[in-house]
């Protein structure tokens, strides 16, 4: 279990400082992740990878010299924000495109998917190739719907061996992907992990059984049978692989990388009394093994499980995969040391420009800073009773995220202001501290809310109820977009639809903005109490008890007291 | 718990393969454990390090260029035996001499310290310095008294850093001596780790608590308290180091290495988030931080745990850890790659000659053999006994032990018979093989008896009663000296001595060498058999159950059923 930790919201942050001060001389923190402390090539292309944190030493034990530009960190075993995303990748770009690479999870396609289109649309070249590797998540006829787990390694290895020897956005890409199509992964696990401050595991495996393909966050396997012995599970990993080769590799003769990946508690002396017999299986076999991996490559906390990977080669891969690097946790061959970065220059580059604005707006920039005043108060005055809520169907952390997140966003919000912002840049910057330092999906949703509003506001105009209420709706479609949810799935969607669409029929029927905003406000306080009896129509990563019906969705209830609360600012500001 | 094994006494052996298949480019192994599989500069000073397994990346991770020349692997959490030791050090020296390294337990002094005598006897300049840093386990007034635990690394780091750098053997003796002097180590434990095939784990920590101080193996501790934060343990840990800054070290401004060491399952990002801590205080407290190690360095298989190093530089000392290194688990800096070495080359240095014999004494050394086969014969057939008995007060191996190392003895005998072996040779190859593959303090005990016998008998003579009953009593008198017992303490011995008494007696009253044993032999069944109604004497490493009054012991059991099963083979003899 994880026994070491303060706050257990804090974990995951507290680590990433921990990693960053023991590992100086490779590692600076950025905002959502970690990048290189050391110059990389001009012009070269970045690779940026990530995903939850709880995967040590994936992602960020992975950066450095050879080896990955940045990582994006999200919270533990949750996508990171795209706005973690966006601001490694910035940090990273050398000028010469950005590789976003990572396993294929909902979550993190999502926003890493977002980050790619604006990137892109501010003229940063940008690709993505999701890592598909464990053949227990799907059939091969399905690989692209297979999940991603130790042959992220692969990939990331060579495809940043490539960009470290100055091919193009293009051929980082080629490699990337050929090397997902030729890796593919197995493996068992024996039980689940325990989060930071959680009573019990999150999920478990019988005592004495083994669970086959089970996901490395408790995702569903194939089968469970007894605990085999090191060497009969051995058979039955390297019996799987060998099932599929990929296309065009011939098995007599085949140069093979494999590695044999422990999750946290499977220890040394059994992973090697494990890769004993695969070694001599896949000899037997006729393949030749090359700079094989066995260790701890791929982590989830203290899971008790083994993979073993199978990455067959080409020529280049081989080159490439052989290739020196220097990273925190993974070391191979001889790199000369690169030059430090001067810390000061990455803040420079990463620091966002206010862009001017005009007197009105930053007078309604006020006014914007003082709504978030309002929102956090009233999340500060609820946080306890927003986690009870939550509790009953999720994992109760609803409150405490909100908190942080509005509280970050306030900060953020007040140094904008402070320096001359208008409206959308203040709520531009409130959205993405309030999605960097929240984390976790509700984090994210704030951002798109936030972002959307500042958007229809602009940083020239005063305050207009027309333009509120098209930010309103344009947050409602965002959202929806964003987070794939639909009125009626049980979520904030719920409460953000009929919102919307209240104030804008009140604000076209010629009411002000504080009446058209009552209104709205009173439908959403409806609209959240509705939530109770709904059942979900999506899919969750958690499953969601019987006894959650009955009760309002979290995210619901902290939106209509929020646009509660608003109601005296909104006064204020007219 | 450990989980993936086939039989759990060939775990450490079938690790130790999976590790040497795993990093071919690196490690070679050798009877008794791995050396470099890499050309060392000829002349330099071969460093080896070791004790039991179970503690990856110690020993044998930590061997390769700028580290360790050769790690001995004993079996798990067991000493190595003198012959392993002996093995690896020959293997490994490169002709500037030998520094044995280790932590510092009874057992592993004992058998490194045999080996630094046969070393020297054999013109190999040798010494040895045992590490001391667990600031919990003695007083600072008793400093050689402490356990070494994962200030190992910092002294097998820089003394090998200092070998490489062409050091002869009394400097890097200096600079083992001084960094030992200059490191300190404290540690916590939440539960112990289970042995492969155990039904629990060593020993445990209550739920919810932390032992302080708790040796590695479960060798007591300071005291128990609530599991903390991790801040209040950082805290708990630097302040007790902080006050034993060395003797001779400024704390303002002084140099400090940190290492943080997890034992198992305290993971990754806990270590982490604990360093941040860690960190902070120690730059707080005015000492400037170098090159840091926080990970998995010195485990205990999946012992829950954590301690924190600090290793107080000087410039040398700064220069010896900053050096380059490239072995299976540790690197640094940029090391250029070494010549691969011809493993038959290495064989060839290694293969033990056959010493030159007289007819007479190939004749005996075939009578040797037939002792061997009679020996292995009984134990084969006794082995289950032999475990069960052993069960009531041990961890019940001793029959299959004793089975393991009986075979492997009588092949090797063979081998040398082939050879044109005399007695003594017969004898020495038979207890060098049993010493290396059964392992253990029964492995060792066996050897010792064996090679006791073998120089009585020598490779020239006949068989004469004299000398036998010379050697017995040799052999007598060496296993007292070798594991410290004494008659009384519930052991072999309490059969060895009056066996070897009886038989010098018989011999000197004019009896032939079948009477004689016979007679001996009777004491030896009736000796094994008192032992049932003995109090041991001396401390043992595992508390002796209550219930074990009664039950003979196993290993004096097993002597006296060889003893009459030699019987025959003497009067065929004769």
């Amino acid at each position: 279990m994880t026994r070491l930790f303060n706050d257990p919201s804090d974990f995951p942050e507290e680590a990433r400082l921990g990693l960053v001060a023991a590992h100086r001389d490779k590692l600076m923190a950025v905002s959502g992740g970690v990048v290189r402390s050391t110059r990389s090539k001009p012009g070269s292309v970045a690779v940026v990878i990530g995903g939850g944190s709880g995967h040590y030493p994936a992602f960020a034990g992975l950066v450095g010299q050879g080896l990955a530009h940045g990582a994006v960190m999200g919270n533990l075993f949750t996508s990171p924000s795209a706005q973690q995303v966006y601001s490694v990748a910035k940090a990273a770009d050398n000028g010469g495109g950005v590789l976003l690479t990572f396993g294929n999870y909902a979550g993190d396609v999502l926003h890493f998917g977002q980050v790619r289109e604006r990137l892109i649309a501010e003229g940063i070249p940008c690709e993505i190739v999701t890592i598909t590797d464990d053949v227990a998540s799907a059939s091969l006829d399905e690989f692209g719907k297979r999940r991603g787990i130790a042959g992220d390694l692969t990939v990331f290895k060579t495809a940043a061996a490539a960009a470290e020897s100055g091919a193009s956005l293009d051929e980082v890409v080629a490699v990337a992907k050929e090397v997902n199509r030729r890796t593919r992964s197995f493996g068992v696990a024996f039980d689940g992990c325990t989060l930071p401050g959680a009573e019990d595991a999150l999920f478990h495996v019988p005592a004495g059984k083994m669970a086959i393909g089970l996901g490395i966050h408790g995702e569903p396997g194939i089968s469970e049978q007894d605990v085999p012995t090191a060497d009969d599970l051995a058979e039955m990993l390297v019996k799987r692989l060998l099932e599929e080769v990929p296309e065009g590799v011939e098995l007599k003769g085949a140069r093979v990388v494999p590695v044999l990946n422990g999750l946290g508690t499977v220890k040394y002396e059994e992973l090697f009394v494990v890769y004993r017999r695969v070694d001599e299986l896949l000899r037997e076999a006729g393949v030749e093994i090359v700079e094989p991996d066995v260790g701890e490559l791929v982590t989830s906390l203290d899971m008790a499980g083994v993979s073993l990977t199978l990455f067959w080669l080409d020529d280049e891969m081989e080159r490439l995969w052989k290739a020196p690097a220097d990273t925190p946790a993974y070391r191979k061959g001889s790199m000369a040391p690169a030059e430090a970065l001067d810390p000061a220059e990455m803040e420079g580059a990463t620091a966002p420009e206010i862009p001017p604005a005009s007197e009105d707006s930053k007078q309604l920039a006020g006014g914007a800073v003082a709504a978030l005043e309002a929102l956090a108060a009233i999340i500060d005055d609820k946080a306890e009773e927003l986690g009870r809520i939550d509790a009953v169907a999720g994992d109760g952390d609803h409150g405490i995220g909100m908190q942080r997140g509005s509280k970050a966003c306030l900060e953020a919000a007040r140094e904008a202001l402070d320096g001359g912002a208008g409206a959308e840049t203040v709520l531009r910057w409130a959205a993405e501290r309030w999605a960097d330092k929240a984390g976790g999906t509700s984090g994210a949703i704030w951002g798109v809310i936030l972002t959307s509003i500042g958007e229809a506001l602009g940083d020239e105009q005063p305050l207009a109820a027309e333009r509120l209420a098209s930010g309103v709706s344009a947050a409602s479609d965002n959202v929806m977009s964003f987070g794939k949810a639909k009125p009626g799935d049980k979520t904030l969607v719920d409460v953000l639809v009929p919102f919307a669409e209240t104030l804008s029929e009140a604000v076209a029927s010629g009411q002000g903005v504080v009446e058209a905003w009552v209104q709205a406000s009173e439908k959403a306080q409806q609209a959240a109490q509705d939530t109770a009896n709904l059942l979900p129509r999506m899919g969750r990563a958690r499953p969601l008890a019987e006894k959650s019906l009955g009760t309002p969705d979290a995210g619901a209830m902290s939106l209509a007291m929020i646009t509660s609360a608003l109601v005296p600012v909104l006064e204020r500001c007219e």
